[in-house]
């Protein structure tokens, strides 16, 4: 099978990744930081190691700073109810992920008001537009660092420095740039940052967490056990505890772990340029078929390794069907949970063909897809 | 090592659960319910087929009314958060873990008006005491199934026909339960069943659920990308898809799958039987011990196969402590995150030394444990 639904979860995984889960469950498998027994102090090691490898991906000081989630969802629902209250100003983009816009539309009806900036017809974002949107009571900028539909990158390194001089904290949603592009939190002014541990990653399922910058207080979306302050019925004020309620996903943190590692030992600049040249290929391919419509960019430079596509006249679910079934390329169509960004690019009825890129993908897979798109189209009316 | 931390996290697991854990990550790696591709359709259905063992544990007629979640504490806070409004009354023990304690203490905050009920010496309730607490206001009557300290099991059967009888929903905390008893949602009349995944089920870290009655209508805790409905920036009305956010941590729920299959296949009677077994001839062993107080029960059919124990004068965390170092035996000290059951026991100050068994532990480590105990307090003072 060739594998180019990447966006949604990266797959295969590196072996270490699978080792690593393995291992937790075998040979670590108490409970993290609720024992002071040896294998209970273990999986708290893990758990540390992990918080430290995350910390040093995004250039955060203080590992402890890192809250663990189940997934990026869960960090943007966090974030953004923890943060907003009635009666503040969010702005966002006109292209956001359901996991961004549906706990603001929750928000909006609790008396949270929100500005959606609207991008050009590439998808792409002026920062001046989000200068232009603030407003008295703006408590907070939130934008996905990159579409998912499109793969557009948004200019977070811009919008940074005007909620910087502004005030307002940033939250970037970095689900599909986390082990693609550099992130670094204090050169991006970045408040929150959100991340999955399942996209490019190379973490499992069920993995995810955020970065919450010092001085940030969030209210918390849940309380409970944490192992520490047991005595109190009142959550710890310290990070993570404060946030990290119930026993985490101790195996998936340590696929989590592994899957980061590899990329640090394979070298971000490597991975990226890999990702990138298949990206290009496919982009210059595409570009040949004058029934197919490209959105977005269609600019390595400007996008991560996601393409959305339409063949002109032809059902977006219809293509992604025959690809699958009778070529074996496993890509996703539809509206990938963001209408917003469909509304965006005029695709709200038929959604798009995805086709996503990881490391682990080959040219010889790129040159097969677009020899099946060839085909897809030579066999139509 | 001898493990008898195994109500924090049972160690270790059945190879079924963690080969299928390997097997989802390896070849079922894609985002379930989120493309229409063969890899992320299998995906779909391994979540599925856990849906439905986890509803035919429970004797739960439609698996739809199955909602994973990432541990029983993030169950807990979506069935009390989503269900008390201020002004509600809460009905509740005085031997709530902080899952259920802690965000009843934010709700209180909030205008929600908590009743606890008191247990006996042995920490048990008179579930008459549970009918007299019933007010005009009462919203929820919400209880754990056994303590997590002295494994005392709760009369939940009968508290359920109060529940029932006064039209009020019953939420039950079965972290310590499920896998050991038979728990039947109709015949028990509960509304509302959260679970974990990682201790008697078998499953690992990362997973947990509840089960909600038709009729009951929680407030979401978190919305976002369901792959349902996603033109819509609403969160979609219908189960599971309403409770479930972000990518599932799919290779957890396939352990948790394996995990509860272990158990159907051994027979829940006969996993009873042999950890019933091994709980009798611990506590006759301890009784043995004029030195060694026992908090709960002491009896093996009034209790889950956890026991809380203190050896006079002495401080648990020190015996925990040489049971490891010394004696290569994993138990765990402390508060066992639940204040609430220490203020009953009278042991807030200094905890309690708790042993707890799985199905994998046998009677040479319950003769084990009893020498060392045995040694421990043949060489005090």
């Amino acid at each position: 099978m060739i594998y180019l639904d990447n966006a949604a979860t990266t797959w295969p995984k590196p072996e270490e990744t699978i080792a690593a889960v393995e291992d937790c469950i075998r040979r670590t498998g108490a409970n993290p930081g609720r024992g002071g027994h040896q294998m209970s102090l273990a999986a708290g090691r893990i758990i540390y190691e992990t918080r430290e490898v995350v910390a040093n991906l995004f250039n955060i000081s203080d590992p402890a700073r890192v809250v663990f989630t189940g997934n990026a969802t869960e960090s943007l629902n966090l974030a953004l109810k923890g943060l907003l209250k009635p009666g503040d100003h969010v702005i966002t983009s006109s292209v956001e992920h359901n996991a961004v816009a549906r706990p603001l539309y929750v928000l909006k009806s609790r008396g949270v008001e929100v500005t959606e900036i609207s991008l050009n017809k590439d998808g792409l974002l002026d920062p001046d537009d989000a200068a232009k949107a603030l407003k008295g009571n703006t408590a907070a900028i939130v934008m996905l660092h990159a579409s998912n539909v499109t793969g557009a990158i948004m200019p977070i390194g811009e919008v940074g420095k005007i909620a910087r001089n502004n005030g307002i904290p940033l939250i970037v949603d970095a689900a599909q740039t986390a082990g693609f592009l550099d992130i670094d939190i204090d050169q991006m002014n970045i408040d929150i940052l959100t991340f999955t541990g399942h996209k490019s990653l190379f973490g499992p399922q069920g993995t995810g967490g955020l970065f919450i910058r010092e001085g940030i207080e969030l209210v918390t979306l849940k309380e409970g056990g944490t192992g520490s302050q047991s005595e109190s019925f009142e959550q710890p004020r310290d990070l993570p505890d404060k946030y990290e309620s119930g026993t985490p996903n101790t195996p998936g943190i340590a696929g989590l772990g592994a899957g980061i590692k590899f990329i640090t030992e394979k070298g971000l600049d490597a991975i990226r340029k890999h990702e990138r040249d298949l990206m290009s290929d496919f982009i210059e391919g595409l570009k040949q078929f004058k029934r197919i419509k490209i959105y977005g960019p269609a600019d390595p430079d400007l996008q991560v390794p996601v393409v959305s596509i339409n063949i002109k006249g032809q059902d977006s679910s219809e293509i992604a069907f025959v690809l699958d079934r009778v070529f074996n390329i496993a890509c996703r169509s539809g509206l990938h949970c963001s209408p917003m960004a469909h509304k965006t690019l005029g695709t709200l009825e038929r959604g798009t063909v995805r086709f996503s890129f990881s490391y682990f993908n080959t040219k010889k897979e790129v040159n097969q897809t677009l020899e099946a798109l060839d085909k897809i189209i030579s066999e139509l009316p």
